[in-house]
């Protein structure tokens, strides 16, 4: 069970008129997070993910506490919680942490991913090499307080 | 069951490079389209849901089909699909209709807000006449396709 | 002497921390504009001069008054400063216009831009169509304030 | 004649459908620039220019190459071309240097920033030990192409 962690820089133009980071800008905090986790992960012969072409399908997102801006980044981890098929399901906890003092959590979110052949534009099966290295990304359900009422 | 009808002008920088409307931007519609809804009922005295605060705590998000950007507007559906003490669930719907065509949606959506008094800093219970306004929005569940794993 | 005119809606997000809406939107604010301005233009043909590419080469900006944001867009006039070659200068002014008040001015500010042969990826000169439908938007000089130093 | 050097680490989002860096998008970094260079130099007492408001005047910006995301960041150089009164004049330059090779310049700006005070609501001249501050960073006078044609 790993995480991988993000050191993620805020622009001061995340905050909104209430001087807190926007709700919506999480969201494109977790889309570096994962260019950074998934991209920067390129195995020898120097193909990624990112180049097969990854599709969002899905994002859930659930915000605990208000972020303020600050010159020092803020952590994300990003994590995986389910792969299956094409699909890649992705955690998130953004969070600040200091030493002595319990964790103190901005927002738990879940993204649905499917990796997409772009050349025959159809969803495509993880190659084994992916697997592997999504493997070790592997973690723990997100921890949503909210019971997501399903339908169909 | 009467929805809140958006027609809603895309800015071509709500593209990516993928040249689609990014995933993270559909959330920021959102938004324009909640102040739209709430904002836009002032009732004779003036006063609206956004005089009071609201919070947002949580969003869920299915994306059906890419959308590219045009100058015509895009249609937002926005609905309550719950309220209950401080909360209020807010369905959203984004699609094109033309008469004789199926509709053609590209996301479906629900977050949930909490009424907020600033003053006080806590949440409030909603007030008869926000009740009131907001019930002639009440409309269906938002119909997700996927099942999301409650957890806690 | 013509110039284009635009209802600009803006978005809540448009404001920065300050309440006011952020320098830097406007800017993206004159983008829509030229999109709506030059690529509405189509001739019979419905070639415009978004299919050839327009590369922005600068931007002179001068704020006049804060902005902020309401349900009500804001006007955006655009017109043609000089064109020469491949370059086309073009003007804009952000405004408020209320009958028989004076003109309130946010922002004027100029952009260069350079007609471009994307096949053959260097500038082009504006063909007489392109030139003709420009001049309908021709007008006077921006008024900017302060004498910018011209340096080598 | 000192240059503030900022190492900016991009967003994937701050290319557009063109796959470029979006023209708009530098005046973000220049935002966030201004902060880390101004806020970031907090004296003994803990003041900075920030604390006593700055406000946008004017941008002036020529782009020079197209630029394109990768996780590394872009260099921003930021320094002062003028101070006079309440006004600061800041240059930028945007750009990527390695060793033995020639600098690659995407872009070259200044803004004009007037201090202000927020509490009596008007300009307000440099402090002293602000403009000390300030003088440590004076640098050479942009060196735009273009010849802005100065206009009253």
């Amino acid at each position: 069970m790993a995480h991988y962690r993000c050191d993620y820089p805020m622009r001061w133009s995340d905050m909104d008129a209430y001087g807190h980071v926007n709700n919506v800008q999480y969201l494109r905090f977790f889309e570096d997070a994962r260019i950074e986790a998934f991209g920067g992960r390129r195995s020898a012969g120097g193909s990624s993910l990112l180049d097969t072409g990854i599709l969002v399908v899905a994002h859930r997102i659930e915000y605990r506490k208000p972020l303020t801006w600050r010159p020092e980044p803020v952590h994300i981890d990003l994590w995986i919680t389910r792969l299956a098929g094409a699909q890649i399901d992705v955690g998130y906890e953004v969070y600040d942490e200091h030493e002595g003092e319990p964790r103190v959590v901005y927002a738990v979110a879940e993204s649905t991913l499917v990796v997409y052949d772009l050349t025959n534009e159809r969803p495509r099966r993880l190659a084994p090499e992916d697997v592997e290295r999504l493997d070790a990304l592997r973690g723990e359900p997100v921890r949503f307080r909210q019971r997501s009422r399903a339908t169909a």
